[in-house]
């Protein structure tokens, strides 16, 4: 018989085997991922304190490794975010799947995985410890030498201090090394740090390159968001875990108060109504609630179809206004259309779709859409041909029926915000197909695509116009001087005439100039 | 000052969060996805006790779910593989992250989750537990009733007994119910089933689908392939992480015989050579070794150039003869030319890459490449445009170069072979960009493409040839009678000369006939 050996493996080493699904798949992709993992842990840190962000990134070489075309290099991202308890500095940075809570609140980081990831990679490369330097504010700044003890998912400290802090420092210094390829991945590092600053404007980002150059992306609105607060999933959609998680913790004595008091938008009498349809006694306690009851109760919150619009006040959308800015700052286009969807929610989980349509500009015309990309106000540079918004811009709308033809300069930007973005990689460049959230794109889109048609009708029925006009520019007053000469008559005054069809004097002058010219033109070779 | 909690999660917990990392993104996805994972757990547990698989797979409903257009199915997949011992039973079914022994050995499973994830899938949208029927054909007969205790990644067991296995039955039997819409992803399970059955000819594959149709794909060989073999780490581009491991668990006494042992293709001259470069006494004790001294090693491993290439006895390719046979009975081409590279390896890990390239015959012209891509002889159908081999397809290869219009009957078929396939998501769709991969596939895509270049090219001249003999077939009779004529003498035999010329009687015949067509044309108006 053959011998089977079984193991179980903890979630370091896990994404230590798998790192290409974390996004760590090359040397190039690689720094580009550090990079990006820790901006977004800087950008929440500064929005969970309501700090305007001040966050430098400085890449620097090492020197290069063997033969293979990479380099050790040393990256230390700063930030001025809230900062991480003394306690707490180990597990927070040596340990996978561990971070600061997870909940209904929208944030970049999701996975407790990104951060640490970046830190293990670069272990993993260069076999040596990383340095976390980070303060809250309080009297001392705490200083942590580590690796991460990957069989076992646990921090190693290898050296600690905590200094005085005597100016009140605030944040939290991450100072490593990794195996790179900086090169290959220079542009689409840039364009992140770009196109981050422009969807967080109130960030002040700077990058130091391997080669000293200095790239500033400067704060351009002292206005700190609010940070999205903590939601009670929306029972629509809700699965039975979720709900055996909220029976067994509620405060709730009764099942009837559990449904009030640990989900969105659901009042007295729709808890009762849907207890009802689940056949449960209103009066069960939580804790009593059987399997059997669950799974009905699920099925009747599913099915049922009074419930609100999920609270929107946990989601905190781009806003038209900014994305208007911003579409016009990046793309200084002809036309541009924008749509925010009112919030809807997919499994229990709100999220709200903003899209918007550009044409024309700095727009280059192509055969293919220009697709931007942006999930609680992160770009999404990477393997955008797996992502819902490609799908709905290439599969999902007939662009020929708004009158796009084959080639055109056209601009979609996407943009979708909600506690828990469902991502298809831990490297967080694809969102899912959910189908509620291809529905809203698709919606969005089509909305947008419609206020483009109409742009380009007009500007078809504009350009057929003129040139009809300018026949009836050219031909009008000649015709009136040859009929009037035949009938030896003075010309009549054709112009109230050629007013009333919409005929402006620059319109002759332009009809009698390029007469004048093709009636040059036959003599030019005779001269 | 802010409040922030911080939290653990459990990999299960992990998973029930973000299952769009593992492909369940949708009702349809989410069936889809459980039918392939238990497929593919099935073939690995038949191939590792060379076993010719029997393997059904049986979907009925039961009943609909609200209006939400999803229904409740139940799903059984029975094998006859190795079976899993009874004490095993819970945590190989009830805890991620946990298998059969993680190692260097090619399998079509490989991250511990897959199973095990379409079993929480069930058991979150359903509430129910889920039924494994297991032997390894001793004397009893496990069956447990189970669900998984997500929040600690354990087993809950409901329900379990052991029957006396009479018949000697050997197997597993999986059998549980999940939400999931079946009409959408119909298409796609029977084109992922016929795939897998095509390139797996030794298996027997069949489906009921919930109409009660029935699909069967049998065996087309009765030839069990070998079974992968565990391979030792090849030191070209292993990470201080791997080496860290090996070092603390060998027995080998020094780091000389440790190199010699634990990995493979590595001589004594060679490993001696390699401690030099790293500056380490070959008798150190492996236990002993700093971290400075693993870093050292590990680059010298990188940089040393002599290393033969990965041994192949760990790798189960395609193989030529197979894939010629599948490519000819799936699209019965004008052409086809198949490459398969010599082993080599990424971070240490052994690959092979199988390429074919088909042309003509059932494959629709079209304006993009018809690209179909295995992995460990399973297909892999969603995420295309992630994969790596679309990124080779449509950006590396100049297809212009090589005589390929536009608009073109081609398919390339790709194939990976390794111990561990650097997979971007864990649900096994899209493989990752590793430069060494990317460089293989370019490498046979390009001499596939170059065999097409040739034959494009005969095709092309003997298109022109022929063209030319047409007229030489049409003219040169037609020259001799005229000249003959004029010069009042007997037509000279001219069928010598355009028998040189490879002029045959089909295309004189041809040509008279043309002839005599085209002379009646003029007259037809005028009749």
């Amino acid at each position: 018989m053959v011998e089977v050996k079984f193991e179980q493996i903890s979630p370091a080493d896990f994404f230590y085997r798998n790192r290409d699904i974390a996004g760590f798949s090359s040397p190039a992709r690689s720094i580009y991922m550090s990079i990006r993992e820790l901006v977004e842990n800087s950008l929440d840190a500064c929005e969970i304190g309501k700090i305007l962000p001040e966050i430098s990134v400085e890449l620097s070489s090492e020197g290069e490794v063997g033969n293979s075309g990479t380099e050790i290099y040393r990256l230390i991202v700063r930030d001025n975010g809230i900062g991480v308890d003394g306690d707490y500095i180990p597990k927070a940075f040596g340990t996978v799947l561990y971070g600061s809570k997870y909940g209904f609140k929208q944030s970049r980081g999701t996975f407790g995985v990104g951060g640490t990831m970046a830190l293990l990679y670069g272990q993993i490369t260069t076999n040596r410890a990383f340095k976390i330097i980070s303060s809250r504010g309080g009297q001392k700044i705490y200083e942590y030498e580590m690796m991460i003890d990957i069989v076992n998912n646990t921090p190693r400290i290898i050296n600690k201090k905590a200094q005085d802090n005597k100016n009140g420092w605030r944040g939290t210094i991450i100072d490593f090394t990794l195996e790179a390829d900086y090169s290959t991945s220079k542009s689409k590092i840039i364009e992140y740090l770009k196109m981050t600053a422009l969807i967080n404007p109130h960030a002040s980002i700077s990058f130091i390159d391997p080669k000293g150059r200095f790239y500033f992306f400067g704060r351009v609105t002292d206005q700190v968001p609010e940070p999205p607060k903590e939601a009670k999933p929306h029972p629509q959609g809700v699965d039975s875990e979720t709900v055996s998680r909220i029976a067994s913790d509620t405060r709730a004595r009764t099942v009837l108060r559990m449904i009030i008091e640990e989900f969105q938008r659901v009042g007295g009498k729709t808890a009762l109504e849907i207890l009802k349809n689940a056949n449960i006694d209103p009066d069960t306690k939580p804790s009593e609630l059987t399997h059997e009851q669950i799974a009905s109760l699920v099925s009747a919150m599913r099915s049922y179809q009074g419930f609100r619009a999920p609270d929107t006040g946990s989601l905190s959308p781009v806003g038209v206004s900014f994305l208007e800015a911003g579409v016009k700052s990046l793309l200084k286009p002809d036309f541009y259309h924008i749509v925010q969807r009112p919030p809807t929610s997919y499994s229990g989980i709100p999220f709200i779709v903003e899209v918007a349509i550009a044409w024309g500009g700095a727009i280059e015309p192509s055969e293919e859409i220009h697709l931007w990309r942006f999930a609680n106000k992160i770009p999404l540079l990477y393997d955008e041909r797996a992502d819902v918004s490609w799908k709905v811009v290439s599969e999902r709308i007939d662009w020929a029926a708004y009158k796009v033809p084959k080639i055109a300069p056209l601009s979609v930007i996407t943009s979708i915000c909600s506690p828990k973005i469902p991502y298809k990689t831990v490297g967080k460049e694809a969102v899912a197909d959910r189908p509620e959230i291809e529905r809203e794109l698709t919606l969005a889109i089509r909305e947008c695509a419609r206020h483009l048609r109409l742009y380009l009708s007009k500007l078809e029925k504009r350009e057929a116009a003129k040139k009809r006009l300018n026949i009836y520019a050219k031909y009008l007053p000649k015709i009136a001087r040859f009929s009037s000469e035949l009938a030896d008559q003075k010309p009549p005054d054709i112009m109230p005439l050629l007013k009333r069809l919409g005929i402006t004097d620059d319109m002759l002058a332009e009809a009698a100039k390029l007469e004048s010219e093709e009636e040059q033109l036959p003599q030019t070779p005779a001269a």
